[in-house]
């Protein structure tokens, strides 16, 4: 995944997508966006992905973050294809904007380009990437699947939480960690500056090497 | 994420570990394997996923995969750290091996240096990346997660087998598929071939398109 990656801002690129043009950074505002790309329309594994980004909407949008899609394909594809999608969901709306990038330039740009895949015509396409965006506009993490492995709605959720979480406190979150678990105070807090950063207490684990490094709390 | 990606055979250099110097080809043979980087010993994230990815161990062998940790720390430092592991999730042995990277060399042609964190010296760390590597030595999955956001095995163990389902069949599998579940058939594959590959029958989704991509079987 040569390119864009994370602590870099995302380009303010201008696009088009099935709400309209738009600039990259107006549509981010100042939310956390999840910007993610799937090889094509009327392709299996994109059509279950984008019905189901769409049936967790709701998760997304009650932690304050947008979705943005992005194939290669034009803007009346992307239409005729939410018609599928829609279909196989049911109940669901794709109420969030699909960039059309026909030039394959704005994928490039975003570090979304499969390095092992091409099209019927031996074109690049998009990978199955995604870039969680936070309010900065900087990239907090990367997922690059395979175009044969359809992603997991619930990890995309879990990970939002995690890094909303750290943007907020000065703690991290431990491994299959999800909301509502305790987390860990990062190493940077000295033990002070935790007692008074975290009044509700914390828990230091006591480890052979007696080093305090594993402290859990609760945020 | 700039360097080594999906596609890219994993360069053959030759590591020090907790387990000796080996080279990786050597390490990988024809076996699934997992490398996954960590920034530090003693730090609190990194301690929860090791301890887990010890904890399902069982579950990687049973797919035939093998476990290779990296940090930048030596060996003698990854040794006793793996006392505080083992404490701290009790039951587990950590029986994969570590790779010592104190010149930071390793982590870079892995891809593996975290372009947003720095250690108390200024020194690039490594990420809190994953890359799933085939039986051919090619990478076929990344993750790259801050440091802020411990990994989830059990998104691990699901792409593990989704990758491994798609290495066997012409099939894909959809947006949070689990093991035991319908996968998709490839759009490369025709109906006519379809019939005689998957003798057991599939059923083709009727979408508002009338095209016949969307094609579940079970495998």
């Amino acid at each position: 995944m040569p390119g864009l990656t994370i602590g870099d801002e995302i380009p303010n690129l201008e696009v088009e997508t099935t709400h309209g043009k738009f600039k990259l950074h107006d549509f981010i505002g100042n939310q956390w966006t999840i910007i993610f790309s799937h090889p094509g329309d009327f392709t299996p594994v994109c059509t279950t992905e984008l019905g189901l980004m769409a049936k967790y909407s709701a998760e997304f949008e009650k932690r304050g973050a947008k979705l943005l899609g992005l194939s290669c394909d034009g803007v009346q594809s992307h239409n005729e294809w939410i018609k599928d999608i829609e279909a196989h969901t049911p109940g669901c709306k794709v109420n969030y904007p699909i960039i059309a990038d026909p030039n394959r330039d704005i994928m490039k740009q975003l570090n979304m380009v499969d390095p092992d895949e091409k099209d019927p015509n031996g074109f690049p396409t998009p990978s199955r990437a995604l870039h969680i965006v936070g309010t900065d506009k900087k990239v907090k993490l990367s997922f690059l699947y395979p175009a044969t492995t359809g992603r997991n709605m619930d990890e995309i959720v879990r990970v939002l939480d995690s890094l909303q979480k750290a943007a907020k406190n000065k703690v991290a979150t431990p491994a299959n960690w999800k909301q509502g678990e305790p987390v860990v105070i990062s190493p940077s807090v000295t033990n002070d500056e935790a007692k008074k950063m975290f009044p509700q207490g914390f828990e230091t684990k006591d480890l052979p090497s007696k080093k305090e490094y594993l402290r859990f709390t609760n945020v």
